[in-house]
């Protein structure tokens, strides 16, 4: 069986969840109906109305009809794929009881909402057998309200051990005549719900790190052709913060992220995306720092580094208590080993066209160049940095302009900010490479 | 089915082991009748006469007469659980049919010391069916002997790879009908012979980290209602070096640790429980340094951060080679930034019943306000961090406070020591919050 | 059942690939001739003539006849083992059976290359269920050519997230009677592909360090009893980061490594081997800096920490900021808190035969020094480092030995370079030891 993606979207960056129904507001909906009305860059890829830990256990009949109500009416019109969360609990038959009653009313035909349902968010799930259990709720909701058998997709929230281990046996579980489990789309981690489940600790109650969980989300995602989405991250305001712990993710397979507000979503759904201007990188102090672009040059200003030519052509490059006399050649050498380049999308565009036209001629592979001068404490630096183009280079770097090319497929809301971001012309190209 | 936890204890902070016979003493069962006597922090959640690696082969034998005489003497009054380890090897018959007599004499109802032995621990065990093999002759000896079936627990030590993976079958397995493996209790890593076992090799000699095997112990523990306990730590003089093992143990849900000395144990028995006074971090440096306290200010003293008022109202503050000029409020604002807060016992008991008594009033999250002084090269500056406390933030903060009433509950010998440790007022209360 | 290797070699430390077949030189298999005349260290324990993605796909029919042609040829002097690797796909069929085909072609008696040919190695694979296809067309060609039932052995490459997940259900699925798996031998990480099927992305595309990945293989390859390789490490410059490479992979009990280059099978050849020479390591800025031994003193250059004396007999210390007033016993004291003792093969040898001797004569347990004088800002200051060995330290640090010896046993092709690395008498002594 090859892993086949039972659904629309390849990737999801953004998955953004209102809460269903405020008490002591005029209209319990109001924050439904306003993130009903996201759009563009504001707008998430998966839209979760929250009838589970955002709404008070109290408010959440009323958060069923607010539902309703508000895709019912707005519905056809939000540009991403809408998947209520309801409750439930691997260890609690009353939950998952009630669980099922609000699935089967939100989707009753006769409500008007479940055309523009995706399908559901299933959190606190328990090893795959309690995975089937909600999978056989979807099947009879299905059955009762004649839709088709399998159309509603099924995500779980990864909150506790059991269901880590599930997802090393979903992909031989999937498939199995008695299930559904092909409905599955999200694997999404719920690391607040799991700390507690594990009995973590730590000294400021703030949240472990969980690098094994992630690593084990991923991969079950990737064994059963279903998409990683990391859980949320509470520091609204640490924009920093979430942007590192994106690009931890993107480095362990897993694209999407939860996001709490529409500020985070538009960072959540720019971050994946190659950059606008490439950039190179210096390992100084034991660490990456980006240079800064002046005029065409590469410009360190930091102290963890310096540079001075001897005045007779021969160079003194202190680092990390350290001192280098080098001449012209090995100051080139040392200097290309601290620097690393990433490209823009324009850079990777570039080369894949390239790369693809010499392949068209009979060649394997190509050698692309990178070029720029560095300079450090005012001394001025050539290098010139050769990278090797095979089929392997080439599959590889086209990973985020395939996710490219998902989103500028299923979100024509984002043409315009994308075409402000990088420009109509890189936005045609980007969208037409190796296609 | 939810995870149930077959035994009294939910948390075990300490694995003790000792040397069951050493030869050339005058009383081969020494340093067993000293343990024995052990009290209060001294005392250890689990105490493990060691008839396996800690004494040597030809010492088995009057090991186990030395365990049945001294828990035969002593088991009645000391503290902790008893569970004395037995040999064991998934590669030799002989070996486990040694650690099947040795289970059964220690247990013979006639020789006095059964009613005080908790359960045994099996070391260098296999793959699941291993673990079934060693169950089997529990259930053997129970019935010989006339025991309920099921009442001696099992805790093994994962030394191997099969071990390993066995892990994610426990949950599976437990509850078929043919075996006993809800009689399991603690799952407890054995670091210098996994390390042999997967062939690893550091420079030093010193063990690696081994962090996944960490996380697979704790989320098998997790996900089958177990304690996971983590291997020895052989630098006996190294307490801080203990201590940050520790810290990162509890990070990942592991909240139990062997002891070799009695001074391990108190510092094991006391490292998951709250601090008796809270404590300020700031980073600097790429690191969190803890503040000292002074007159009720926080004061920095380290040479990564500096900062100086400009006498204009505005500030400098360099740090890392970097140099910010800020007004007040962006200065508060980084400042806010770059520090936590460790909260004491005092201040999760107070968050705790605050919360509580806003959710009794109909709320359900409320504001907590943490402020201090910090004081950074003379310079005064006042900061104040609100969290938000909701159902999860007070259900994740309860973990160590479970775990301190778990202490509380089943070790009264340890009231003196933690009244004297906290002061006999938050002792109360901590006992009392949250049921 | 007790984990047993099904082969000859209880180590590789080296996986070597070649091309099969390069379009546009006068002889297509220039590269395969000459990998096939490496000798002594440049000469890989496994050399894998790369019929996949070394050579391109239209020169695959005539990569079989030049592995045919060379193997023929040269395969009786080759000092290693020889495993072409051929192609397969778990998606593709068609790709399958061409994998069947190339295998069935160069094992084909005739051909007069099988009798050299150890077995293969198969790319891409997915689950377990993938594994054994791959293994039934073995026992197919086994069939077909007479050969004996299980003589060719199957390593694979893990480059799926379904094929990590398999590496967990290998150890029960060996040994049933429906499969012959038992002849699997290596299980080596794919990280380009890995990374391409996980989805995963970097900033400037270098490829994700993976240690969960590297973890689980080594840990698949301890429970069923093979051998675990990482990855190509692409960048053939950075020698210094191939190492650190292999010492982390070591540290994960993964100790072998694909090697692209003559230069690389050196370096990978030669690095799990211990040093002719100790060292000592201080930790100094929040590193571990190696030491120079000058005149048979350590001595320390760095900036990181400083130490003067006070001419009262006392001393100061300053690290990271910290400034610490020390009389001479805290200062050794503190000294040896931060530093560690890098033992050579000599040391080694040295240790363990001295504690074979103390076994024999009836002790347990011996402590082993380790002196030496340090040096900082001229200051110098005698340390002495005490270990305790036992059973457990000498089976820890057996490790190294034990590959050794394999290495000895099954290359003697390197006999020469170990003298000349070691001297005859280490050699021979480290030969010897433990037997």
């Amino acid at each position: 069986m090859s892993v086949t993606r039972h659904y629309e979207r390849e990737f999801v960056r953004t998955f953004f969840t209102s809460p269903t129904a405020v008490d002591g507001e005029d209209d319990s909906a109001k924050m439904l109906r306003s993130a009903g009305q996201l759009r563009g860059l504001q707008a998430p890829d998966v839209w979760v109305p929250d009838n589970e830990d955002a709404t008070a256990p109290n408010m959440r009949d009323e958060g069923v009809e607010n539902i309703i109500d508000v895709v019912a009416n707005q519905g056809a019109e939000f540009p991403g794929e809408i998947h209520p969360r309801v409750v439930w609990h691997r260890e609690s038959p009353t939950t998952r009881y009630q669980g099922f009653q609000q699935m089967l009313e939100i989707t009753d035909p006769e409500n008007g909402a479940v055309e523009h349902i995706d399908g559901f968010v299933i959190p606190e799930v328990g090893d795959i057998d309690d995975w089937k259990k909600a999978d056989e709720f979807f099947t009879i909701i299905e059955n009762e309200h004649g839709l088709e058998e399998g159309s509603l997709s099924m995500s779980v929230i990864v909150e506790s051990g059991e269901a880590e281990l599930a997802m090393g046996d979903l992909r031989d579980e999937m498939g199995k005549p008695s299930n559904n489990l092909e409905r599955m789309f999200l694997l999404v981690d719920g690391e607040v719900d799991y700390t507690k489940d594990m009995r973590a600790m730590t000294p400021t109650g703030e949240l472990p790190p969980w690098p094994e969980l992630r690593h084990n989300t991923s991969r079950g995602a990737s064994a059963a052709g279903l998409i990683a989405v990391d859980g949320p991250y509470d520091d609204i305001r640490d924009v920093e913060g979430y942007r590192e712990r994106m690009k931890d993710n993107r480095a362990k397979g897993m694209t999407g992220i939860w996001s709490l507000t529409p500020g985070q979503v538009v960072e959540a759904n720019t971050a994946p995306l190659p950059p606008k201007t490439g950039s190179w990188l210096l390992e100084a102090g034991g660490q990456e720092v980006e240079l800064e672009a002046q005029d065409g040059k590469q410009v360190y200003d930091g102290d963890d580094l310096s540079l001075e030519a001897d005045g007779d052509g021969g160079y003194v490059l202190q680092a990390g208590g350290e001192r280098l006399e080098l001449d012209e050649d090995e100051l080139t050498e040392e200097l290309l080993d601290r620097t690393a380049y990433i490209p823009s999308m324009n850079d990777i565009v570039d080369s894949m066209e390239e790369f693809e036209a010499a392949k068209e001629a009979g060649k394997g592979a190509i050698a692309m160049t990178q070029a720029a001068t560095l300079v450090i404490d005012g001394v001025e630096v050539d290098i010139s940095k050769d990278r090797m183009w095979d089929e392997a280079t080439y599959q590889a770097a086209q990973t985020p302009i395939t996710l490219f090319q998902d989103v500028y497929e299923h979100r024509p809301d984002q043409h315009e900010e994308l075409e402000e971001m990088y420009g109509a012309d890189i936005v045609e190209r980007a969208a037409a490479v190796g296609n």
